[in-house]
């Protein structure tokens, strides 16, 4: 016997039919012996709704009330399985945020989960009632309702699960693990049977989707088992873990992209102190998120080059977020490019493994692609390429790091 | 300065549009320098989809999830409406029922409320702050959330205004007060200034849908004063006030009738002790609602005739369930019509002013109406007729009973 925590996203609960086809599934896992608690999200569409809705009452208001109306998304669905799983002959209740309760901060509309109180639930758990909790919400001070933010149900699974000690939270989803690239790019993908939390993150942040980046995140702080599975058909995922001794030692677990990507470099800028705070807190305050940054010496004495990438939506305001400040940066020229990609390769085992940055940079040359920037972590190496090279360059480094599918 | 809660129902709130206007309407009253709490209901359509939903995903459940799930409708409306009036410079927050708390019992679907505690919301409408309470539901035992059955809005409302001690409880729905009789019907119909608690009542069970019975109840036993006006115009309404000596002696108030009636007449059934129990206790079992029922000497000795009116719609069932208990009642004949209508007139003046039943009756044969079936109370005349003469009879007795508009 053991205790499971479930999390079922939009797509898996869009429709009472999908919804009954999930109180199947959790009343197998019931069956066989385990204590289920499971965390839904909003039917799939019903919380876009509920947000323009907000918007269209007015853009000034207290998010304490946008969480009030966006909460009864999860409030439904926890009440329609419930009814599901009882029709079944599952005993089953559900628990709003306020009701269990999972107390969080105040910052409403994207509130951080403080605590929860787990008595009420393990008791009925051990009872062998399945806990249908409502993920995305929990309840601030002065007993309003707080969610979470966009992808928040994640988090709350892995909260419960990290407060319930359970053994295992399941992600059940509409891919039925994680791939060492998107399938849809590389059809030789593989499902990875395990991954490292850490992997895991540099993956999610380098543009793979499966996971919000806070989950894993605070599954890994808490070493909470996470598995990521279909939620449509019935078979293992991939189990996220931490890294042990023993494991197999692919040099290179994961490779990710990121579309959508731009880079400027500032020629010839002054060389001084003060300076890349100036510029780069100038986009801060802009709220435009830089990702890679990378400075080089410029051929004139006492001056350096400065390039760095941003999202390509946002190209045109950082140029004039740049050119509202050009007199302190003094810089010669300015040349930005908009058709660049991201192209990472993800490994823990990278770290006591060299070579990796040698076969990335040679496979790409092979191909005549060429690097724009590079930047690295312990556990990852990116490249800026140009985005017309997006998918030769990600199939050749699969295959280059034998990850390709047999 | 008075302390005043205002009620809107599914329509005044069907929309974003519309729960704007709701706003600019509440605004209004807040700059007349009065406290006020906003009860609203679900967004037109919103109940019927979501319990729709849970009629889907299965039968046989606990009404605490039917509960959870229905009052979501409310939670987002109060969401939103707070959200507007934000908008255009009101001070507001909501109150979900369990946030009030709107104590109810465990009759999950159809609760009553046993108590509201207003110590927060009073303390928040003495500083100015608009409370935007949703209506329908509350909380029951174990911080479970109940909801009051289907018109249930009226009621929070009614039972706010009298645990506020509000000044004045206003109705606010898509009609402009209480008319003399249905406008569609009787063209030359008057609207009300006041009615009293009484005559409301006796409307509501003849027909008239203005208000919920149950809420017309709870306002005259705890002396609500209740108001019911347009949500679209800025008129006065009607009053729905206690009797007073000094007031307006009507003998008629108003003119009700009822559609979809059918009669049922056992003859020469026996009549003896019990007989009356097995019949209508066999047709309460079955859940067939019977309205006027009267009893006659039959022309064999020892036999008596019962006759009763049951929905049309219920007549075909009734008919079965009588076969069924055939041998108790050992009845003679049945016979049964369906074409009929129920026809009231209402008045608390009837009661010192005889009188009523006479205008009524002769009325009714001078235009050749037989009436089938005829019963009273204390305020109210009640006939059954032929359906093909209610609208002949209802503005007849308009203007008989001097109602007509000028």
């Amino acid at each position: 016997m053991a205790r499971i925590v479930q999390k079922f996203g939009g797509t898996s609960v869009g429709t009472v039919e999908r919804i009954k086809i999930v109180a199947e599934k959790v009343k197998a896992t019931v069956e066989q012996g385990h204590q289920v608690a499971v965390v839904v999200s909003a039917m799939a569409g019903t919380t876009n709704q509920l947000v323009a809705w907000t918007k269209e009452c007015g853009i000034l208001h207290d998010a304490r009330e946008y969480d009030t109306v966006v909460a009864a998304g999860e409030q439904i669905t926890v009440g329609l399985l419930a009814i599901a799983l009882q029709n079944i002959g599952v005993d089953a209740r559900s628990w709003l945020g306020w009701q269990v309760p999972i107390y969080s901060d105040d910052t409403h509309g994207s509130a951080r989960i403080e605590r929860i109180e787990t008595e009420n639930l393990i008791a009925r758990l051990e009872q062998g009632q399945v806990a249908v909790v409502a993920g995305f919400q929990g309840v601030g001070p002065n007993q309003r309702i707080s969610t979470l933010g966009r992808g928040g149900s994640d988090t709350s699974a892995v909260a419960l699960a990290a407060a319930l000690d359970a053994d295992r939270c399941d992600i059940l989803t509409d891919v039925d693990g994680v791939y060492t690239c998107d399938p849809r790019v590389v059809p030789k993908a593989r499902k990875l049977d395990v991954i490292t939390f850490e992997e895991m993150l540099e993956l999610a942040s380098g543009g793979a989707k499966v996971l919000q980046t806070r989950s894993v995140a605070m599954a890994m702080r808490h070493g909470v088992k996470l598995q990521v599975l279909s939620s449509f058909e019935d078979l293992p995922g991939t189990m996220v873990i931490e890294e042990k001794p023993d494991m197999e030692k692919n040099k290179v677990n994961g490779i990710a992209f990121s579309v959508d990507e731009a880079k400027v470099t500032l020629v010839a800028i002054e060389d001084a102190p003060g300076v890349a705070a100036t510029l780069f807190g100038a986009l801060a305050d802009a709220n435009i998120n830089v990702d890679m940054i990378v400075q080089t010496a410029a051929s004139a004495p006492g001056k350096t080059d400065i390039t760095f990438s941003v999202p390509g939506s946002e190209l045109e305001r950082s140029q004039k977020v740049i050119a509202d400040i050009g007199d302190a940066l003094r810089y010669q020229d300015i040349i930005t490019s908009a058709d660049v990609c991201k192209v990472s390769v993800v490994g823990v085992a990278m770290r006591s493994q060299p070579g990796v940055a040698k076969t990335m940079f040679a496979t790409l040359a092979e191909k005549g692609i060429n690097i724009e920037v590079i930047s690295t972590s312990e556990i990852k190496i990116s490249v800026l390429i140009a985005s017309a090279y997006k998918e030769l360059a990600v199939r050749s480094l699969h295959t280059a790091f034998g990850l390709d599918v047999d």
